[in-house]
């Protein structure tokens, strides 16, 4: 099993709720000698009445029960219809298996409420964020993970193993659920001698940090904060609508940095956690943009303003992830950054990277900055090949959270198998 | 693994959302050929608080994403202290695999509107339910059906393999998702030379008709209509919550049957359509009986005539159903009824069921009214062990859907795996 080819479609529809992605992947080998090759994809945008219908329940205004049942039929058929597109228009005459990760709703995890006392200003955080010594406390609540998009219904319809809720045995295990992909990151792009940085930029954008020649329990990674999910519901709400999203970051470009908005936004409480840590909609949704439109209405600044502003927030959010990595403070610990995720198609968000880099580069450590397509993976696909892998790593029973990552207390196979027979 | 003895678990929780069963059992052998004995079983309610956030789901009302992502988690949590209990109580040193149907908070199969078409009362319908060439008309909706429980947490808890979702992939192929014991019935309760039905009373009620020395293909199996859930509602509405249920049927016993109701029981249009059907709290809960009560409202019946007329509508459902078997229409063709469910200790609706027998009887084929208590399985275990041998099924890879009975395309594996893994 372990040195035959697979083929392995990787399924997933990310906390923007755009549409799915369906990624063919060969797959050859298990566990840490996993070799992956990208076959093709397809990516396909939900009817505007589906995604309607998806934020609606993901929103914390009522819902009813049976909406999220016929939603759990409807969103897997989605996914089925897209799995199935990708299959015929590559030509493939058989799939072995499929990753669903689904589509989130809701995603409640543990509140580590792990503070980093003190105030928030680039400055001051930089030496907090090395100080894990400060007073914390641990919040007691109910966590929990829901993702939708009926597993049978793609099994049935693929004829194919279908391994879906990849997050639930973390969560059960005290983790947050999140990030999974820093195995597969480890996985794809490890180094003997570079560090690397994973940035992935999604509606949520995470992170992962692969110290040179370092196995995955050294691995650092986290949710860093929102990628395009901010930006997106700006240029809703500002546009009503008419715009759903800022196109290639056109706006944003020339737009200006409004400061009393950085300042608030940067004060959200995610930002001064430390990982384990993940976020989504619950901390970064239409609920928190519609405050800061409300607390600076009077001010009448151009949507162009916002969306920068937005995007020197995401600039902010790197740095005050990459500060949590060890090593010398005053440059990043890494030679390389490879980008992948939709917001990479968003040059406003790009250059906040590379402006970032710039601290290395004053002191003679350049960065590389690449995308996933340098090695094979198209950005868009990343996400995809993951849970594609993450299907692979749990048919073969191989633990694939991070313990350190996700603040689970012990390793744990990811996923359950919906294998409805009749295959052949 | 065929011929081993496994432990294996089954948890359930009905309709009527009262608390979880737990059973633990030795099975030996699979597929039809499986054996099973029941080592004990756990049954522990719900708390109050935990219930009614059930029934405040499970109702048409409006909730909230957030509030089903938390009740995955705690239900998972309730069913695993459940279970972990039984494996204390019986001091069982290992358990091999675990059957967890979860808490059912939606179901919402095809819908066959396939008409009976004709008047309902007792007489023209036996006659209406041998011709099937009445017109009918196949609704096209969305279907789907939604457990709670998160599995992960009980295989964590438990460290073994769970197997959840049953029914959804009954339902991914074209099916009703329900009943899913008849095929455990069958394996349980088959004769070679006595036709047999077991009539399961829970808050919904299924029968499952098994022809002497048949084989799964010939049998009969569908869901009723109500059994205690609508007795329940009218306890709970017309005491103001100070009674959850009929004790013992004491009320019911002292009651008249009011014929006015019982007609506009029995005119409910699921009576009417011919299997495979299965119904829920969809059709016959809190809100059908509070547009009976309204209707009635001026006629100021005790609670005791409500009682015993819910009961007499029960056989009624009862004898609906076992007209629908085939053979002469003078008789029932069966020689035993075996009962099970948690409504076999309300002796008001298992008189309903011995009165029905007297059909047979003074044609002198006489039937046996027994219990499943008398095959080794006590009545409340019944649901709970036919999860066990489902999960012992789906892991060995054996189709247990019958689609002859759930009205599905194909025979396929029911059940999904979760297995996190560190089991030992």
């Amino acid at each position: 099993m372990a040195r035959k080819s697979r083929i392995v479609l990787g399924l997933n529809s990310g906390t923007s709720a755009d549409g799915v992605d369906a990624v063919a992947c060969e797959i050859v080998g298990r566990g840490l000698g996993m070799k992956v090759k990208v076959l093709g994809h397809v990516q396909r945008p939900y009817s505007a009445a589906l995604r309607d219908r998806l934020l609606a329940v993901m929103a914390p205004a009522p819902t009813r029960t049976e909406e999220l049942c016929r939603l759990e039929t409807e969103v897997g058929e989605e996914f089925a219809d897209v799995a199935a597109t990708v299959v015929k228009r590559l030509g493939l005459k058989r799939v072995d298996l499929i990753g669903s990760h689904g589509q989130t709703i809701c995603h409640l995890p543990p509140d580590y409420h792990r503070l980093i006392a003190g105030p928030t200003s680039r400055h001051r955080l930089r030496v907090g964020a090395t100080s894990r010594n400060r007073p914390r406390f641990d919040g007691t609540r109910v966590v929990g993970t829901l993702q939708i998009g009926d597993a049978s219904i793609i099994a049935a319809r693929l004829r194919c193993p279908v391994v879906h809720h990849f997050r639930q045995a973390d969560m059960a295990v005290g983790g947050q659920g999140a990030p999974l992909v820093p195995w597969t990151d480890h996985v794809l792009f490890r180094h003997p001698n570079k560090s690397r940085v994973v940035q992935n930029i999604g509606g949520i954008s995470n992170v992962t940090y692969l110290p040179a020649g370092s196995g995955p329990d050294n691995i650092i990674a986290f949710d860093i904060g929102p990628g395009n999910m901010v930006l997106d519901a700006l240029a809703r709400r500002l546009t009503h609508d008419k715009e759903r999203f800022d196109r290639n970051g056109r706006r944003a470009r020339i737009g200006k940095i409004r400061a009393p908005l950085l300042d608030a936004l940067t004060c959200h409480p995610f930002l001064e956690r430390l990982p384990p840590k993940s976020c989504g909609r619950e901390e970064f949704g239409v609920a928190w943009v519609d405050r800061l439109l409300s607390k600076f209405k009077s001010r009448r600044w151009p949507l162009a303003d916002w969306l920068r502003t937005g995007c020197a927030f995401f600039g902010t959010c790197c740095m005050i992830a990459y500060c949590l990595f060890p090593g010398q403070h005053d440059l990043f610990p890494f030679q390389e950054i490879i980008l992948c995720g939709g917001g990479v198609n968003n040059p406003a968000l790009v250059f906040e990277i590379q402006a970032l880099m710039v601290v290395n580069e004053s002191r003679g450590r350049p960065v590389d900055v690449l995308r996933t397509d340098d090695f094979g993976i198209p950005v868009q696909t990343k996400e995809g090949v993951s849970f594609a892998m993450l299907a692979a790593a749990c048919v073969d029973r191989v633990p694939a959270n991070l313990p350190q990552v996700t603040g689970a207390r012990k390793h744990v196979v990811l996923g359950q198998i919906c294998d409805i027979g009749g295959n052949s």
